[in-house]
C-alpha cells in the first residue's frame, strides 16, 4: 500500500472528502434519539425514526420491504437524498449539489462530516453551493442550511431548486401540494394496512413529509413526475424545460417536494437560505416545528444544544500518538459510535440481547447510569429458565422480529461479560444487590439472576459437557449445526467458560465464595471438554453438528478454522501457551489478510447443509469469510489479554480505514465509524476484498474502545483503584493520554526508555509500588509518567 | 370529448400505439399458467412467477416489499424493464428501444400488442430496431427477438447493446457473470431467509436469472454500477465513455446482463437476434431452456403452441357491430382477459374466494370443465358451519395472506351467483348431485352444501333480519362498521336475498320444491327487512354501524350513496318499480360521471373511524368514489335486468377505454384490458379522474362478458335451449354475433325494422314462437334472425 494522500484529511472534529467520485458509497449519520440520518457524499440519504417501530419519511420511488439496515449496496438514481439544482438564467448551464442526480464533474468539491453536522461545498462554474445539515436533540427534523455565492467575478441570474424528493409513500392514500399558510410543501399519506388493529396502532403516525422554507420560494413543484418529466433525474423537464416550476401537485402521484429560488448575484454576494425537511402529524404539528426550529435563532439552538447532547456521550480517554490518524478516530468518532449505540439503541425496539449488553458496555464508559438502568431492564426479562431471551423489547407494545425469532443458545455469556468491564469501570458493586423483578413479578437480586444464568449454560451441555447450540449461538446464520437438538458450539463452550470464569472472579471478590467455586469449577470443567473433544492439533474447532461431524477442522476445505473459538481460549483459559502457539500461527497463516482477520476461512462457496444458512452467504460478505469486525475485535482483546501487543497493533490497524490512500480507497469508506465488516474472501475475490459494508451498528465500536482504553493505554480499574499497563506498539516512541475515572482525571505520558529493564510508574512525581493506583480521589488530577522498557 | 383519431389503432387481434409519450402508463400483459409479464410501452416490465408463491427474476435495485400488483404508481429511472441501447460508431449517437431509458425522441415508435406477443417498433437517425417477446407455454421463460436495419441509405457501424437489468436480488448472496459453456449472462443468488424451516421451502427455489443469447456477443458487463458509470442509465459510461463493455462481474454487486454487438449494415440490411431471459435454478435447468427454445425454431414452435394454448380460452361469441372499437374488445381482449384469471387464477396461490368463483363463472363462457373443477375445489374448503373461507388455497402449503386474513362475511353469496350462470350456459345438472368432500373428511352433495351456505347466510342476521358485517364484506376496507360485532350490512343483506333467489329457482327447477320455498322465503325476508330499515326515501343506505347509525345516506356528507345496494336491489326484487325509479335517478344525479359509474359518493375526504379503513384512503383511488368497475359492471348487469339498455349501453361505453383521443389519453391505458377502476373524484380531481389503475386483475372482465353475451346479445342458456333476448342500444341498426353453445353454433343478425310491434326471431327461416331455442343440437348451426322495432 502506497503512503500517498487519500483524498479525505481531517483534523479537530472534522472528517473532510475532497472529491465526489473517489469513493461513491462514503457516508456518515447523524442520530438523536428519536431518528437517524445516513448521509452519502453524493447526496443520497436513509432517514429513519421511530413510531415507535423505524419507519422513513423519504422513500423510494418503488414500495419498499421493510427490513434491517443495508447500506452496502450502491445507490442509485432515484434512490431517496437531498440535493440542490443550480440553473444559470442566462446560459441554461445546469450541476446539481451535492453530486447527483446531474453528477456534473465539479471545479472544487468538499464533503464535510462534523460529530453534529454535515456539510458539503460545490463549486461550478463560479458559483459555490454549501450545504449543511444538522439535527435537533428532542426533534424529529432535519435543519438544512443553503448558502448560495457568486465567486465568478461577474452578475451572475440563477435559480436554485431545493429538491427533496419524498417517493412511494403508500398505495394507501398519498398527495403533495404547497401550503401557503404553513410555508411549504406538505406531502401526506396513510401508512398502509388492512386490519381493525393496526388502524389504532397507526392512528397517531406522522404520515406526512414536510419541506418548510423561511424563505418563500418563487415557484415549486410537489409533483415527482411532472418534475422530471421526459428529461429524467439529470435533466428534469421543468428545470431544463422551463423557466418555472408548474406549482403542481400529487394526487395519489408520487409527491415530491421541489422549490425554486431565482436569485440576482453581483460579484461575491451571497445569499442563505434555511429549509426543515421532516415527518409530521397535522398541522399543528407542523407549525410547531416552525417555530421551533426554523429561524437563524432557532438552527442555532439546535446545534448548540446538539453539541450539548454530544458532550454528555463523550469519551473517558483523549489520546495523542505518533499517528494522528488514530488520535482523531479515538477521540472523536469512536466514543461518538459508542454513545450512537449506547443512547439511541441502534434505533430498533427489539435489539439483540447480546448486542443490547456489549453497547451498553461501551455505555460504562461514557455514561455509566444509562448502562446499569440498561443491565436491569435486560435482566428484568430473564425467563424464568434462567435463560436470557433473544431480543430485549424496549417499549410497550414492541416484537421480537427478524432474526430475534431464531432462538441463540449465547445470551447469558453476556452478562458476566458486560459486568465484568462495568464494574471494572464504576466500582458499582452495589449493583450486585439491586432486586430486579421479572416479568412474572419475581424479585431477585442481580447476582442471583447472574447465578441463575450461568446455571442454565451450565444446564444446556451435552454428555461430553459442550454446549448445545439449537439454532444459533453469536452466529446467527450457523442455524443447522444444531437445529436437531444435538450439534453442539465450540465457541459457546469456550465462551461459557470465559463467563463462567469472570463471574467467579466477581463473585469471590464480593464475598460469594461457595458460587465462586462453583463456577470457576464450571468454568474448568468447559474448558476441559473443549480440549479433550475440540481440539484439532493446530486450533480448537467451531463445533460438532448434529450427526456428530466436527466442523472448522483440518480436514474442511472450507470453513477450516474460524476465528472466535481460537479469541474466546486466549481469553478463556483454555489455551495453554504450547496450543497458544500453534493457534496464533493458524490464525496468522490462514486468517489474516491485508484487510484484517477474516471470521473464518477458506470462505464457503456453497450450502453445507450441516452447518447453514452461514455457508449460502456471498464468500467474502457478511459473517461468510469476512472481516467481520465485531469477531476480529475480540481476537485484538484476546491478543492484548496475552500480551501480544504488536499482532494487537496490526490487527486494530487494519480494522480501520486509515490515511493511507489504497487502503481507504478500497474500503470505500471515511474513517468516521467502524463498520460492521469488510468484504473478505481476498484470495477469491481481490476486487472487491476490503470493502467496508458501510453499516455503523456493530458491537465492534464498544469494544474496540474497551481495548484502547484498558489495553492499548492500559489505563483499566481495579476495585478502587486504576491499574497502569500500556500495551503500546514497538513502534511508538511515546504517547500521551488523557483519562477520566470515577471523577478524577490522569494526564498521562508514556515513554519508552533505553537501558530500562522494567515498566516505571511516576505519580504526581511520586515512583509507584507496582502498577495500580489505589483509592482514586475523584476530583483530582493525577501527573502519571510511563516509562517503558525501549 | 372530440372523436379525433388516437395515438393507437386496433384491428385483428393487434392494438399499436404510435408515440412512446402520449400514454406513458400503458401497458399490456403476457401469462402462462406459472408466469405473468406486465410490458409497459417504454419498455419497463414486471414479471413474477410461482414457485409456487409469487417470485421475481428482475427486481428493482432496492429491496422491494413483497405485495400485491400495484401498477398505477409511475416507472423510474431503475424500474426492472428491457431495453436495447443503440450507438453509432462513427458519430456516437445513441438512442435506446423501446424508449427508455435513453427517452430520445424517435423518429418512429410503434408500441403492438398482440394476444400472444408484444412488439416494438422504433426508428432513430435511419436505424430501424424491432423487439418482440413471446412466452412459451409450460415454460417460465421470456423470448425476445431483435432485429435492426439500416433504412439510412448509407453503410453505418453501430453496436447493439441488449440491456436486461437483474437489480437487488438478495442480501444473503448476490453475484452475476458471464458463462461461454452456457451461453450468456447469469446472474445467480440466495432468496433471504432467517429461519431453518424455511430453507427445505426455498430449497428448489430459480434463484438464477439468466440472459441467454444464440449469437456470441462482442463483449458484455454483468455489473450494474460498472455498467452505469458516472454516466447513468441515460447516457451509461460503459456505452458512451468506451469502446467495448468490459466483461465486468458483480460479486456480492447488483448484477445486471449487458451484451454488446458490433454490427456493420450495408443500406437495407438487416439482422437478428434472439435472447431468452429467464429465472434458473442450475446449470442443467439453463441448458435446457436454451435447448428447448433459443432457436428459430424454438421460437415458432413456442408462439404455435401458445397460440393453440390461447384458443383453447376463445370466446363463446364474435361480434360485428356499429362501434368496431367494442367488437375487437369483445371478441379478443376481453375473452382472453377472462381466460387469464380462470386459468392462471391471477397468479395466486390463495385467491379469494368472491375472486374465485366470479373468475370461474367467466371461464363457463371458456371452459366449463375448467369452472366446474374450480366451483368443486372452492367447495371442499367449505367450513363445518357452512361459512365459506376468505380465500381459496390451490397448492400444497399456501397460507391466506394480506386481506385474506381479515374476516368477511359475504363469501357464501357468490355461490348461487356462480351456479346461475355455469349450470345456465352448460346444463350441467348433474353436478349438484356430486359428493364433495371437504378437509374434515365429511362428504355432501354440491346441493347440500349450498343449502348450508345459504342457512348461514340466514343465520348471521341481527334482530332486524340484516347481515352482520363483521370485518368487512364485498368492500374490504369498510372494516369499522362491523368489527364489535352489531354493524349490519345493507348490501350484503340484499345480495344475500340475491343469492338465496337465485337458489331458490335452481332447487325449485331441480325437485327440491321443499329447500326451493323455504330459501325463496328467506330472500323474501331480507329484501323486507332492508325495505324496512335501510330504504333512505331516495336509494337504500349501505348498512348501519356498531353503534346504530345507518350510512350511505342522504345525511350523511360523504358516502352519501353507494353503488352496490342500488345494483342489487334491482337484481334481488327488493326495489319495486316505484323505488328503481328514484334510485336510477339518484345514481344518475350523483354517481354517474364521465368516466363511468363512482363506487361511491362523494368520495372521503379523511376518516370516519365508524366506516373504516375506506374513508381514508385517497379520495377518487380505488373504492373511495373511484369508478371501480366491479362494482359499475354489476350496476350495468341490474340495467339490463330491468331493461335499461340505453343507461346499460353508457354505463359499458363508460367502463371501457374506447377510440376517443381525450377519452383514452387521460385514461392512459390501450384498450386491450378492462382495468379494476378508473380513478373518481371527477369533481374533487378532475384533472386525474378517469386515469387507469392499469390493473387487470378484476372479477369486472368476468362479468363483462356475461353481460355482452347474455344482456347485450340476449344470448342465454335456459335449460336445454337458448333465449334470444338482445338489448342493443337504440343508436345501432344492426348488429351480428356468432356465439357458440353446448357444442351448437348460431349466426345472429340482428335488425331494427321499422313499423315492427314487437321482436320477430327466424330460426333457420322459420318464425319462432316465443324467445327460447329449445333442445340445442349439438353440430348444429342455427341461423338466426332478429328483428327489433325500430
Amino acid at each position: 500500500m502506497s503512503e500517498a494522500p487519500c483524498a479525505f484529511e481531517q483534523g479537530g472534529r472534522r472528517c473532510v472528502l475532497h472529491s465526489p467520485t473517489a469513493m461513491p458509497q462514503a457516508s456518515t449519520f447523524l442520530w438523536n434519539r428519536r431518528m437517524l440520518l445516513q448521509l452519502n457524499c453524493r447526496g443520497y440519504a436513509t432517514a429513519q425514526f421511530m413510531q415507535p417501530e423505524p419507519a422513513k419519511y423519504a422513500h423510494a420511488p418503488a414500495l419498499e420491504a421493510k427490513t434491517f439496515m443495508q447500506p452496502e449496496q450502491p445507490y442509485y438514481a432515484h434512490h431517496p437524498g437531498r440535493f440542490c439544482y443550480v440553473k444559470d438564467e442566462d446560459s441554461g448551464g445546469l450541476f446539481s449539489a451535492p453530486h447527483a442526480p446531474v453528477k456534473r464533474a465539479p471545479d472544487g468539491f468538499a464533503f464535510s462530516v462534523g460529530q453534529g453536522d454535515v456539510a458539503w461545498t460545490v463549486r461550478c462554474d463560479g458559483i459555490e453551493v454549501e450545504l449543511g445539515v444538522a439535527l435537533p436533540v428532542d426533534d424529529v427534523a432535519e435543519l438544512w442550511t443553503l448558502r448560495v455565492r457568486n465567486l465568478s467575478g461577474r452578475a451572475r441570474r440563477i435559480s436554485l431548486y431545493p429538491y427533496f424528493p419524498v417517493g412511494y409513500m403508500s398505495w394507501m392514500h398519498q398527495c403533495g401540494g404547497y401550503r401557503a399558510d404553513l410555508g411549504g410543501i406538505v406531502c401526506s399519506s396513510v401508512t398502509p394496512y388492512q386490519k381493525v388493529e393496526d388502524y389504532f396502532r397507526n392512528r397517531d403516525f406522522k404520515d406526512r413529509t414536510v419541506l418548510l422554507h423561511e424563505r418563500a420560494p418563487d415557484a415549486w413543484e410537489a409533483n415527482q413526475a411532472a418534475f422530471e418529466g421526459e428529461g429524467g433525474l439529470n435533466a428534469p423537464s421543468a428545470i431544463v424545460g422551463a423557466q418555472s416550476l408548474a406549482r403542481g401537485d400529487a394526487l395519489y402521484e408520487t409527491p415530491t417536494a421541489a422549490l425554486q429560488y431565482r436569485v440576482a448575484l453581483v460579484p461575491d454576494e451571497a445569499q442563505d437560505y434555511r429549509f426543515l425537511f421532516a415527518p409530521a402529524r397535522d398541522d399543528a404539528d407542523i407549525a410547531a416545528l416552525r417555530e421551533r426550529h426554523l429561524s437563524a435563532h432557532g438552527f442555532a439552538d439546535a446545534t448548540a444544544r446538539y453539541a450539548a447532547y454530544l458532550d454528555e456521550g463523550r469519551g473517558c480517554l483523549r489520546i495523542e500518538t505518533p499517528d494522528p490518524w488514530l488520535d482523531d478516530f479515538a477521540n472523536h468518532w469512536l466514543p461518538r459510535q459508542v454513545y450512537y449505540h449506547g443512547d439511541a439503541n441502534r434505533l430498533t425496539t427489539d435489539p439483540q440481547t447480546r448486542n443490547y449488553l456489549q453497547d451498553h458496555m461501551g455505555m460504562a464508559y461514557l455514561r455509566p447510569a444509562t448502562a446499569r438502568a440498561a443491565f436491569l431492564h435486560a435482566l428484568s426479562q430473564q425467563e424464568p429458565s434462567g435463560a436470557m431471551p433473544d431480543g430485549i423489547l424496549l417499549v410497550e407494545g414492541a416484537e421480537l422480529k427478524y432474526i430475534n425469532q431464531v432462538p441463540h443458545t449465547d445470551h447469558c455469556v453476556w452478562l458476566p461479560v458486560f459486568l465484568d468491564a462495568y464494574l471494572d469501570e464504576t466500582g458499582d458493586d452495589a449493583l450486585l444487590d439491586e432486586a430486579v423483578v421479572d416479568r412474572e413479578g419475581r424479585a431477585a437480586s442481580v447476582a442471583e439472576r447472574i447465578d441463575r444464568a450461568m446455571q442454565w449454560l451450565l444446564d444446556q451441555r451435552d454428555d461430553r459437557g459442550l454446549s448445545y447450540i439449537a439454532q444459533g449461538d453469536w452466529c446467527d446464520p450457523m442455524n443447522m449445526v444444531g437445529w436437531k437438538g444435538r450439534g453442539v458450539s465450540g465457541w459457546l463452550s469456550l465462551a461459557s467458560a470465559h463467563a463462567l470464569a469472570l463471574w467467579a472472579g466477581i463473585c469471590a471478590r464480593h464475598g460469594r465464595d461457595a458460587q465462586g467455586a462453583a463456577f470457576r469449577a464450571g468454568a474448568d470443567a468447559f474448558n476441559a471438554a473443549v480440549n479433550r473433544h475440540l481440539w484439532d492439533g493446530d486450533w480448537y474447532a467451531r463445533g460438532i453438528t448434529d450427526d456428530g461431524v466436527a466442523f472448522g477442522v483440518r480436514a474442511d476445505d472450507e470453513g477450516r478454522i474460524y476465528l472466535n473459538p481460537q479469541a474466546w481460549a486466549m481469553l478463556g483459559g483454555a489455551a495453554d501457551e504450547a496450543r497458544r502457539g500453534r493457534l496464533l500461527a493458524a490464525v496468522e497463516a490462514e486468517l489474516v489478510s491485508p484487510w484484517g482477520v477474516a471470521m473464518l476461512g477458506p470462505p464457503y462457496t456453497g450450502m453445507r447443509e450441516d452447518v447453514g444458512r452461514l455457508t449460502q452467504k456471498f464468500p467474502g460478505s457478511a459473517e461468510n469469510g469476512a472481516v467481520y469486525n465485531h469477531a476480529a475485535v475480540f481476537w485484538l482483546h484476546a491478543l492484548y489479554a496475552v500480551g501480544e501487543s504488536d499482532r494487537a497493533w496490526r490487527t486494530l490497524r487494519a480494522m480501520l480505514s486509515g490515511p493511507d490512500a489504497d487502503d481507504c480507497l478500497q474500503r470505500g469508506q471515511l474513517p468516521v465509524f467502524v463498520p460492521n465488516y469488510y468484504r473478505g474472501a481476498w484470495r477469491l475475490h481481490p476486487r472487491t476484498a476490503g470493502r467496508s459494508s458501510q453499516l455503523f451498528n456493530t458491537g465492534t465500536a464498544a469494544w474496540l474502545y474497551r481495548c484502547l482504553v484498558e489495553s492499548l493505554f492500559g489505563l483499566r480499574g481495579d476495585g478502587d483503584g486504576l491499574r497502569i499497563a500500556p500495551k503500546l506498539p514497538s513502534h511508538w516512541p511515546r504517547a500521551r493520554a488523557r483519562r477520566r475515572f470515577r471523577g478524577a482525571e490522569f494526564d498521562v505520558e508514556i515513554e519508552r526508555m533505553q537501558g530500562l529493564a522494567q515498566t516505571v510508574l511516576i505519580v504526581d512525581g511520586q515512583r509507584l509500588d507496582g502498577d495500580r493506583i489505589a483509592h482514586v480521589r475523584a476530583g483530582h488530577r493525577y501527573v502519571v509518567r510511563v516509562e517503558l522498557p525501549a
